[in-house]
């Protein structure tokens, strides 16, 4: 019976009775007090332990998204919460559940993208393959994702920024050109300002650290789930949740005949 | 009607047009490229940076619960992926409200009873306050939160070695010291080794920072959005979901009679 | 090793080749085009099918809280699809995540409250029963679950209804007098009205069905598992969730200092 | 500032101080103890109340997708709750975040095909439109959504009994007519029987009564919350979970090798 079976394996972890064994290491022996949690996501997702530079750089990846002001998914934490505050697990999932297509997906789609177009075309110079990939959106008539801004129509400080360490931590790689290329020739095109944004910069250079597209919204998952924490302590000691449910509802008219 | 509405605040941030401010740092220029994401936890639930120690400490509880082997709740996060792949984030969240009462919730316990009999007599020897505590939950027959473990019961090797590092750290403080108190105590009186164990570890601890219990719990859930995002990525690679389901099928018999 | 592992059993269903058997019923040969929603809350839960009136009360129950205007947990599953609109069953699932301990929780407290005091003493009168309850509340200093509300001060239309209802369907019995005598002492001795309100009149008379008071939550889930699929559609075709957010964000003074 | 802003408004209900405007209706004085949980269904998403045969049709909807089994969604409600029995409504929430594109998801996507093929084509004639449905698919090398079934290849003696009722009730119209050509011609051209299967019929029937085909999933939805519900209570009772998640750990080696 065995033998029909296929063989069921995780390499991640397991826990035994004196030790608990994490990517083959021994978690309390070797990695308490010297791994970050930085590391963490390195050797998790990739196998492996991070350069300093590498350190580095997931950890202003992990920093740029944790916190945006009273935002969708935290207002629906703080309103979780509000209502079901022996809780507190589900009131952060809330805000995990709105991480979707429209708001952070697009570092998904847009890691996709870059890893992609790039595989397809190991050797190709990376402004050929920007041009590809910017003539191919135009004619399906598809957004390009990872570029461009509703709110920050100047570039996005963040996006910028990101990728300066990605200059100074050795990471700024292959995914970064060609994102940085396809900004270029779509501002060019478009005949605007179209710079690459935070998603797209986050997208790039996960990418070139190694990081796999359909893990690449999950950096914002694990911004959003401290972000999500620190409002639900300030609900705790300043509650706004009644207060803006009552603006909301006075805001919108009933009107049955809709 | 300004006057009548109570003044509603946030002092975690706002995104503004050419910045986003973070408790009062401006993100892109001040945080990005060098703070750490155990930098974000501090300054987030705390409002200021952590002190070199600190930021090892915070490091080391968030590695500390990260990886536990196929544990319930990332068996319901990979279900969950299972069905639904477009919504890496609902495989996520599954993983984060399995972190309840049960499993994880016992360092938001522990932290509440060693932060309220702290503050209920904060010149008191930790010893007496120790005895005081571990009395009222025989009297009232209660389990005490953060000693005690059912697999490891020579003791977790996670938990000697955080609080060896909250040694090192300078963090070991009275939170520390007064559940140890309590081990010891409540071990003498039980007649058998009721160590202290990595949720009381990381709750004591966790107090001697700063942390005000109600968040307690939240390390769990940073460590566990991470841990969840890896075994969603195995679970692309070499699904186990269709065959664990099966096993499961085949082990639990169907008795309408029941 | 089959004789050291515990029997494991399902008594609710399962799916075999050719049929679908639910409770012992072929699903559908004998319940599709049958049995309501009402009926399979009884079957399923109850392990048997309702009378008339019992079908009666329990579409009562499932109606009562369906629909209450623009509340938190609607709110935050608007929110949430605005942002995931892939995945409607997140944002339902936010919605279900607000049912807690504020909000719909009473049901449960309530009939746990009615079924153990029932339970203690089955010979007993009613009225001997709740006075000893009202007694222990008011000893221990603890808010009654069921009775009194907010807003509907002189007396909850739906409640008043819901146990008219029990009356007409010959579902009202001890737990329903159990409350309604709770309901009398308590606002004697209060000097005010505390009528049973609705999560108050659910409990007692799904208590009389026969529902377990671990359950009693679950008629609100039912419910707002439908209220949010309309705020949801409702959603799509006018979207709230970016004007309300906004007014949200205007509303909220960012305070760095605080 | 009033005229800038877009006016808010919601058509499905409102809270007042002595009444529950629902839809128009005075939930208490017009719909508790008439309305059933189906016509509430059709009352919120279609804003009128459903004649005899439709609220029958409704109720076999829901039905139809209540248990089906110790499937995945209802094994992860089981493992949440086990771990977080406090928090009930999470643990239905987890059930339904696995209602997603692999599992229940197919529904919706056959309700857009039919909706949006017949739409095209209003007075075409049924069989015109599947055929040019068929070759769409053909051509793209996609599957058609809502026939075929991998366990029930003879056919899923739901769906069967479903559309046997459409009929019975007169909903059966020309979403149905149309699933009923497409599976024709499409088992026709793969030479082997691809029947219409329980997510297609819902699919197509719910089209006919006029349910739009993004709130298609949202049958499956509600069924499943009350599936989830009797799984927790039966964990409750009977605890499965401790023992399942023991034989996963088994049947799943650690090979860090990995």
């Amino acid at each position: 019976m065995a033998d029909e079976r296929p063989r069921l394996r995780t390499s991640l972890g397991r826990a035994e009775l004196d030790r608990v064994l994490v990517r083959g290491h021994d978690l309390a022996a070797e990695l308490l007090g010297s791994a970050t949690y930085a590391d963490m996501v390195v050797l998790l997702l990739l196998g492996r332990m991070p350069s300093d530079g590498e350190r580095r750089m997931v950890d202003a990846l992990l920093v740029s998204l944790i916190e945006h002001g009273l935002v969708k998914p935290v207002v629906a934490a703080r309103f979780v919460y509000s209502n079901a505050p022996e809780s507190l697990q589900a009131a952060v999932a809330a805000a995990l559940l709105g991480a979707g297509s429209r708001h952070l997906g697009s570092s998904e789609w847009c890691a996709r993208m870059l890893q992609e177009a790039s595989a397809a075309d190991p050797s190709a110079d990376p402004g050929a393959v920007a041009r590809r990939v910017v003539q191919e959106h135009r004619v399906a008539g598809d957004r390009i994702p990872g570029i461009g801004h509703r709110t920050h129509a100047e570039g996005d400080p963040r996006a910028d920024r990101l990728l300066e360490i990605a200059h100074e931590t050795g990471v700024h790689g292959r995914h970064c050109q060609l994102l940085e290329s396809i900004a270029e020739i779509a501002s060019s095109e478009a005949g605007r300002r179209l710079p690459v944004n935070v998603t797209g910069a986050i997208a790039a250079i996960a990418s070139d650290i190694g990081f796999r597209w359909q893990v690449a919204r999950g950096f914002a998952l694990m911004s959003r789930t401290l972000g999500a924490l620190a409002h639900i302590q300030e609900e705790i000691d300043e509650p706004l949740s009644d207060e803006l449910v009552r603006l909301i509802q006075q805001a919108v008219d009933y009107d049955a005949e809709g």
